[in-house]
């Protein structure tokens, strides 16, 4: 069976408790510079995901009563043909996703229109993009800022049980899913090694950068999200890459593809920029790789992956106390949320068609289970993944230590920490950066394994041999 | 005196006879996936060019009466600081832009709306992404969808005549933007040789659009637009890079750098896939050539450039004749459109900030001068620069020559033209591709010259010398 039928099949069912429609928006091409010249074209992931058809500007409709299904979108004219070549009929495409009816894309809105005029319930998701939020807007008669998700909630506006099922679905990758990541993380391992390989005294980082990015658009669709390639890793998302590479530093590149087909890898790795950590490096090093594998080992199905971040948050502190950073009894720092001066982000997110999967969605409707509250403390609240596990979930592992001269003085004013951090013995750190080591986790029903064929060295000795050798 | 204070100093100049206000809107980021996994970040480049502030959610107001200036945007908080590294204050930022008042973001909306209440002209250019739509549609009460440029006539409710003084100023370029555009035609000429380097039967198309755009993110901000290299040449826009090299083909790659200040350069040059080209492919290849060297050598101030666009589709219709492929007298051709069969896009365009500069303010107030009428033919109708050249003018030179099967299909039903084509020798061309040639032109006082130290290897036994010593 075709399997974008499939996947609307099994969304019907999850909402056989509901009436009316439920429409579906692709994207439209997205400006760069000027309206004509747009931003690499993407589709919408949840288009994509359920129809498959990597073309702007189509809409489906899927009545919820009847079954019935129509796609709607428009043929190309001559112009079209001169300018972008020819492309399969709407039709053709539609059927290709399962739908045997299909319309031009102007049918959409007066379609919708007649289903709120006749008193139907119309199912919408959280949108992505400006277009589409007016678009959506002013079908509902909503100001358009209000058709995206508000914050962590989600949107008030879109269909929470739609949103529900489709995270749901979304949530467990299938065997198609699980073989296209597995592909990607091969991108992934190969844009990291060009990067590795690429680090030299003095080059600087945008040359790196170029290279890597070269290999994730010849294999690939190009990045997953904007690379992180820094040697202020301290700055969780540092999009410059201006500064020469300097001997003693660290450099952190936190980078994924996204294949042509739309799916993400996204891993980090942390390099002394000469080659051999310092000891200072290589202790700090240590206490994070120790964390990546801990939290590794934790990963199965059953397990909270919030108990996950936590265990990591522990061992971190654990290994922060013995380096005399930061005293006291580690259940209590844990509990009141120490790591987060060091950690302040979550270990780890759901990966799929998105880099953090479904986010547009509502990160909480996405990453927490009913029973489970999303912490206010700094690095736990922004743990996007703390469902518990289930075969077919892919997250990343992502435990890091900063050192971030702001928010050190900021606590430090403050008093957040209660006493428990060293702050002298912090000054030397001021400087330090930041080092984080992420893979990319399925979860099986026997545990867990990381997808890609191969593991990118992450051990200390084994970064520092491969560095040799490159 | 400060580069982006004098700019403006002379725009009010130029708007000496109106009142009011002018507003600048900043890009904000827009979403690929979702909302914050944005692509690249890119700055409105009329903001770049008044203001220089390469950050997002920035926005200005100037006094056209008292002369008053303020810039608004929001200083970072501590959360900004950890997740994007901290920036300079606004006030700092704004000085550095020669603006000595600045304030928070949402004061902007404000102070237009004191305006709009005190009765007083708004003065805005038309919006070139969606997030920009809404906010100035909210603004001056109009649909967003109402704030674009509605093609080539500009749009109807921004201030045409500060469209008209932005228009005058960015068409030519200053010294300062003159050394830039130079330096980013390095970056082109680095990555049009990575691609003819690269270019290898039975390698995948991707691969090479890949190694040529990693050179660019290496050496600048990435692609000043969506890469063209395919062994469909007929289609002008072609974006889908999924066919392996094949012997015999013509492989036409038409792309560009964006500098990290954000100048662009646009290059086209087609390839022997096997590195020789075939008598057939020679003879067509050299009337291209011609045309692009006999474009260039009338480009020089006073000349119109709908004049080389014409002169060049004469010569171009000569060449066609002698290969029997067009029969008749040549200024009747002309005359008639008969060129636009074969090269149904205009000779060039205007460069600068933007690859088709400011095509988002309407090409027609761009490209053409008051006392100038767009054709509605095809190929002269997409001409979009059409101007009396002066000099600082920077356009492309990129004649073209395509056999496009749908269209001669369409003018041999329809009769189109006049009896002129020869469609039965035109038949052995159905699956030739096409041909383009692209060079970058500086108008100077005494006439022209191509933009960089270097040009691409043009003349056909050049091409093939460069191809066999790559």
């Amino acid at each position: 069976m075709n399997k974008f039928l499939q996947r609307r099949e099994r969304l019907r069912e999850l909402l056989a408790g509901e009436k009316g429609i439920v429409v579906f928006l692709g994207n439209v091409d997205s400006a760069a510079q000027y309206r004509d010249n747009a931003y690499k074209w993407r589709q919408d992931s949840n288009w994509l995901y359920f129809y498959g058809i990597d073309e702007p500007r189509f809409a489906a409709v899927m009545d919820l009563e009847s079954g019935a299904e129509k796609v709607y979108a428009d043929d190309f004219e001559i112009d079209d043909i001169i300018w972008t070549g020819p492309m399969p009929s709407v039709a053709s495409l539609a059927a290709g996703a399962g739908v045997s009816a299909s319309a031009p894309y102007a049918a959409f809105e007066s379609d919708v229109a007649a289903a709120l005029a006749a008193g139907r319930k119309v199912h919408w998701l959280p949108v992505s993009r400006w277009y589409n939020a007016v678009k959506i807007g002013a079908l509902m008669g909503l100001d358009p800022a209000a058709c995206f998700s508000a914050g962590k909630k989600g949107c008030p506006h879109a269909s929470e049980a739609l949103v529900r099922a489709v995270v749901k679905m979304r949530l467990v990758k299938d065997a198609d899913e699980i073989a296209l990541l597995d592909s990607v993380a091969e991108i992934g391992y190969l844009m990291h090694t060009t990067a590795r390989k690429g680090i030299r005294i003095g080059r600087i980082e945008q040359e790196i950068v170029g290279d890597m990015e070269g290999v994730t658009l010849a294999h690939g669709w190009g990045t997953s999200f904007a690379t992180i390639l820094t040697q202020h890793g301290e700055i969780f998302h540092c999009h410059s890459h201006e500064f020469p590479v300097e001997p003693g530093r660290l450099l952190l590149v936190d980078a994924g593809a996204e294949s042509n087909e739309h799916y993400a890898s996204d891993h980090t790795r942390t390099y002394p920029s000469g080659g051999r950590f310092t000891s200072m490096q290589r202790d700090i090093y240590q206490i994070v790789y120790e964390c990546n594998e801990l939290a590794f080992s934790l990963t199965r199905p059953g397990v909270a992956y919030r108990d996950v971040h936590l265990a990591a948050a522990r061992h971190m502190l654990d290994g922060l106390g013995a380096l005399g950073l930061v005293r006291g009894d580690v259940d209590e720092m844990v509990a009141d949320g120490i790591a987060g001066l060091f950690m302040p982000h979550g270990l780890g997110h759901n990966m799929g068609l998105d880099v953090h999967d479904m986010e547009d969605l509502g990160e909480d409707l996405v990453g927490y289970d009913p029973d489970q509250v999303r912490s206010s403390q700094l690095g736990l609240g922004s743990l996007r993944m703390a469902r518990r596990l289930v075969p077919g979930n892919v997250i990343t592992d992502e435990p890091g230590i900063y050192f971030i001269p702001a928010l050190i003085a900021q606590w430090k004013a403050a008093g957040t920490d209660k006493g428990r951090v060293c702050y002298d013995a912090l000054e030397k750190y001021l400087g330090f950066g930041g080092i984080r080591l992420e893979d990319d986790v399925l979860v099986t029903p026997e545990g867990a394994c990381r997808l890609g064929s191969r593991r990118l060295p992450i051990a200390p000795d084994d970064v520092e041999q491969a560095m040799a050798e490159d």
